[in-house]
């Protein structure tokens, strides 16, 4: 079939009816041809076709490598650079990681996985030495499914194409969904960020879900002075609002049960953020962390503070206005900055979004080719998120988290190895807001 | 006065009417405070007051360091990487540099630079050595203005503030602006960039203006297979549609003679990019994308592929299903991954967009506070973009041009280092997509 | 007792008799303090004091991050970057390993490990994939020593005290010693590097031992054109003259029954280097070697080509004269340049020569100080090497074999992006000097 | 001619007399062959034919791009990373300019230039700001010499072939020596960070030269604990020992109106370093010094602490005791370590020495090809230094100077972010060691 231009639509779907895309249409794509239908199994069935994620490094001065994949025997994390004599145990990690993990509610993929974490080295005696801190978590659910088929068609908007165009290899049957695994090394390391953070500044990193699908958390119901870890995790969604959360739940499972997928929106907040943090020009602190967050699977955009809607504004409507606090500290009225000016922090409160597709890999029929490029009909089976974003909160704490430790180790390398000048810079352990009881 | 919490809009503005900001609004905002009115020069008039412009490092292989400032001799850029025996002149970089310099148009600053660019290292006989490239643009029109308001108030949304309380000086008061003309740099270097992926594959890397203020270009109205930056410079705002770009022309002219400003999005697509490009992980093609142009100055937001309107699509709707096209490649029908797929490209057009808040420095009275604490009422005279969205054209450009050749070489030393798979890899140098006469 | 000045000699022992430490010296160091005199075990003897094992990253296109440490599970490496569809299996690895392993002959540390090594992901079906190659090795060999003692007295020459000099906390008993083990990692990953590096270009990188404390190989002995493996893995201290391999084995004999440890010099060559690999200014293939190899634990000097001994030559002694060869390649006559010319390769063998102090663990009583700043004698008890020359052999080769492919990759991702220029360049894989036969 | 495996010399000249290479002997290489005889110049002639200096970065928090090149406009450096409220101006880095310049005695090359520097951004007031600092000097002695011949022939030694070998193009006649002119900018950066490292803690880093050609400083002549500048800048060699500075002057002089080279070493000291810089593994503190200084052109070795000679000696002897000295800190007795213990500072003086070989250039008669591989005889002539030692001096103390400002903020980063522990770690600016009277 020639390829047609007027197919192709750039960013992304019109309407929310969803009846946009001619070929993908549930009405078009159940077509009849089983001879070349496959039934293809979520998850692989035999060892002998292991899937390789990859285990690259993030950050300058507190580095983070994960490794590890989905079928072999763990996944995890080094941390290199920690600050030493930080208080750490496990369970510091595993709050952020049953967070995370699957099967945690109905609303996520059913894998069982209890994604217990063990460090075994970097702590003695209950405080880090210094030394790289390292993080395995086994993988205990691997059902070994027959993986023979997907090794043959490639997934609609998954890793599988992509990988053998870059490497030239048949052997990368699952990348994009080892890459759900492949977050627990971040959210581990994203745990101790969260610690130094908290610990050095009362500085606080939380996320909830601020859009599934069509049901959109109206601006202003959630306070985000006052926002607590508690409220957020009340319910299985991790919207902070209890109505808007039951709606979101519905509309999850509506589509959960009709084997489709949704996505959806994470809003991203950080209260009590050292003033001066990121850096001029390549390094400004809005740049670190888009390139953060939409590291992460499935994501397609990142806005912060007015975004995508402050294009709609005059400058006289954008700005924010100076003033004096009752505390003498120079704030800012409104924050349509998002708390970063000049790419580095001003002390408000920096806020962010980031949005979701719809998880790739769904229980229907698609049109489809095979390696050797013969099209094909394909149905996934098995396990699936059906919309990836309540799980993936504590994933987007953790990416924001390890950039503001770096920009801090940066910044306290640079600005903090002489005495400070206290006319113009803050001391710090100052909190600049109500800091809310998050993982005391 | 206190702080309230209720002022502190997240995420922005609602409405596109702009009232929504109870404080900075144009009624409230211009109070008679006579004896705390401070009148703002846009440009310093001192050259004893300077202003220092940050100058860091982008990409791993092809690596720029920007340097110079507004005030200070030149501007430019140090290009280290760049592949030998490339054909370079300063006449291939200064096409762009026209398309980002000051006082092109009616619509931009009427701040008077030519930009006329050098090459002093790098080259020699027409060709790339190998040996670091080094582009200096140097600054004519400095007006020598008293800057001394502005080394004592804050301007509302610019740097001034938080590069005090990063260094704990007093010396940098126009971070934000200044980094309007360290962009030269970048955009000098990009030219380079295009050129390198033109010549590889004949890549094509194209933005234009596709929404001012309240005008968006409706989608489907450019056609991207087919897009020509004659299209887009054949007017002064960028935008190829010529009806449209009537209509933004408009509306800046609107909001200059106010001396108010006003944001945009520019959208950026990639044509011909060679598949495999990105890494898995933290380095994927859409997170250095997502870096580089937040890097910018005043960007507040990024989207590829569907983007934020993803969110609103089910799975079965957001897959982009395979199909062998009529040379034997494998292709998608629809194109909601955006040329990404599992952080790597794919082949098809890569697009995004990039969201521009309107410009902070305005001609309008606007409440602060000076750097002792004072609060104060004040207007910055001079000059200034009333809207920065055309002239952000070549800068976004530059960025994702500079992202593509990292990436490319990166490719190209993990990946053709041993001769190619011709089964799963595609061999160079075969445009995809038609290629439209651009820089030839 | 007062610091001396006196006593701090500098750059070290003048000859070779070694009596020059008026301290150090056997005779002076042995006094009876029995009521302070500490039993140091060389190795620990509960779980509950744990080793911290440092775990950084090497290279910037080809990383190796070494991870584990000598008392917890495991040891070993993730490689990213690696080019896919490069043959690799445990056996390339193990081949090195074994060379490295303690306990191979009775000159070593009788530690007992097979060092058997596991690539858990990165390889399917015998070839690389392109994501991260992780390699483990067990722990097998873990006493569980009492290491009480250790915790409590500085080990004279260890990382002991600089550990807690730097960290702040009394955990890293054995940085210095654990580091041996930390090896393994890089031996693994330069293994990885010694095949591509054979593959490409038929490269090879050899080391040997040259000098065993005063048993000095004379130059010319050993012709580096056809200097093999074999030759140097016929004996156990891995000096290609069978004559001086003996006097070397001798050597280290009489000292290890004495409880004492020596040094020596490894000298490493690099045969069929491709030419034009490193870069000018900083990154200068002779420093980015001489950072590798004084990264090796133990190391105190580094010199290529002529060395220090050059320092006595005259310009037109020292100059290397160009010639034309048979073949109609530019080669020199001598090469006293070590094969790097203006910090890079020319093609002709590249050498170096890399010192070793001796071991600083002995069994001896020797004066240090508690960490409550205590003055103390102790003896460490246990296993350790007499002299860690022969085993260094294969980690010289290692890190070498890193800078190669990594400076290789850098090479040709800028420089062979675009067609060469034949008649400058010389097309790879036309080994210069007859191959020998090293790890077919 | 035939190449000879014979004539390959390794680890080069063995005895002193410098009688050992039959090609390269001053009786061999002046044969008359008129026909195919070069004059070459030392300096070029003619705009036309540019030399490209390479401007890579050093460093990773305190970042230095050089930048510039013997025969453009100017040479210099970009500082990125600094601390701001530094007092700084250009005298700062006009001292270690001074001693860098050519022309600065009869010793050195006649070429004439003042090397004056300015500052144009990154200060104000005499203040640094915290963002990068650009030095800049400007090249005034440029002869535009006549390089046809030296486009043609490679001068041995030199870095002729090899840029050829990698960039495959002609235009890199003098990569060697323009390195000499782009170590300005590593000079003037090494100067703001030794008043970093002075102001700091009391850090002096002081070298000098200790061997020139067959005249070497005896050991312990020169009392590390009280050098100071003024004896090294007291005669034109850098030689404390005026006996022996008188030595080292005579030997130029006798070579230099030969027109040939010598080299030599340089010993470089660090007094009152902070312990605990450095890394366990990859970064060890003297795997970054030999890196630093191998980067410096002319270089052959690099040795610290016992170096070498250390090989020669026993454990027992070489191994560093402890004790407690009257100020209650832990010190050495012995210095073999060289003040870097498990790649950590200890807090005893760091010392190193760097071997220098003869500078390439001599206005002797030599053998080489031309780039169309003729073989041919070649003279330089022209302006050259007959020994680059004294010069050296500089620049080794700055090389040295980056690395440990680098990783002093690497150490304040990480293990300075939270409170010290006191019983561990030493508060920083105590000095361990007399400080002489440098820099003031």
């Amino acid at each position: 079939m020639a390829s047609s231009i007027a197919s192709k639509l750039f960013l992304g779907a019109p309407t929310t009816n969803g009846s946009t895309s001619r070929i993908g249409s549930p009405a078009s794509d159940i077509r009849k041809l089983p001879s070349s239908t496959l039934q293809l199994p979520v998850r692989p069935r035999s060892k002998k076709l292991q899937i390789q994620a990859a285990g690259n490094t993030f950050g300058t001065y507190f580095r983070v490598t994960t490794s590890g994949e989905s079928h072999g025997g763990d996944v995890g994390c080094t941390i290199d650079g920690c600050p030493p004599r930080l208080p750490l145990s496990e369970s510091d990690l595993q709050t952020d990681l049953d967070r995370r993990r699957p099967g945690q509610s109905r609303i996520t993929t059913p894998r069982k996985e209890t994604d217990t974490c063990q460090i075994t080295s970097g702590i003695y005696e209950g405080l880090t030495t210094g030394t790289p801190i390292k993080v395995t978590v086994p993988n205990t659910d691997q059902r070994g499914h027959d993986y023979k088929e997907m090794s043959i068609a490639y997934r609609p908007s998954h890793a599988d194409a992509t990988y053998d165009m870059k490497y030239g290899i048949r052997a990368v049957q699952g990348g994009g969904r080892s890459s759900a695994r492949e977050t627990i090394g971040r959210v581990a390391a994203g745990a101790v960020a969260k610690k130094i953070l908290k610990q050095y500044a009362g500085t606080e990193v939380i996320a909830y879900v601020s859009q599934v699908h069509n049901v959109e958390l109206p601006e202003g119901v959630v306070d985000h002075e006052t926002l607590t870890l508690e409220e957020i995790e009340s319910n299985i969604v991790r919207c902070p609002d209890p109505e808007y959360a039951e709606k979101m739940i519905a509309a999850i499972d509506v589509i959960r049960v009709r084997g489709d997928s949704i996505g959806g929106v994470v809003t991203c907040i950080v209260r009590n953020a050292p003033p001066g943090l990121g850096s001029p020009v390549f390094d400004k602190l809005e740049a670190e962390l888009a390139k953060a967050v939409m590291s992460l699977p499935a994501t397609k955009g990142f806005e912060f503070g007015s975004g995508f809607k402050g294009t709609f504004l005059t400058g006289s409507e954008h700005n924010d206005e100076f003033y004096v606090d009752e505390l003498g500290r120079i704030r800012t009225r409104t924050n349509r900055s998002g708390g970063i000016q000049g790419g580095i922090s001003n002390g408000e409160i920096i806020n962010m979004r980031v949005a979701f597709k719809p998880t790739a890999t769904i229980g229907r029929k698609q049109n489809t080719v095979t390696r050797e490029k013969k099209e094909i009909e394909l149905i996934a089976r098995g396990r699936h998120d059906p919309c990836v974003v309540p799980r993936a909160v504590p994933m987007v704490e953790a990416m924001v988290a390890l950039v503001l430790v770096d920009q801090l180790m940066a910044h306290h390398a640079q600005c903090n190895l002489f005495p400070v000048n206290p006319d113009l810079q803050e001391p710090v352990k100052v909190p600049r807001h109500s800091p809310a009881e998050i993982q005391s």
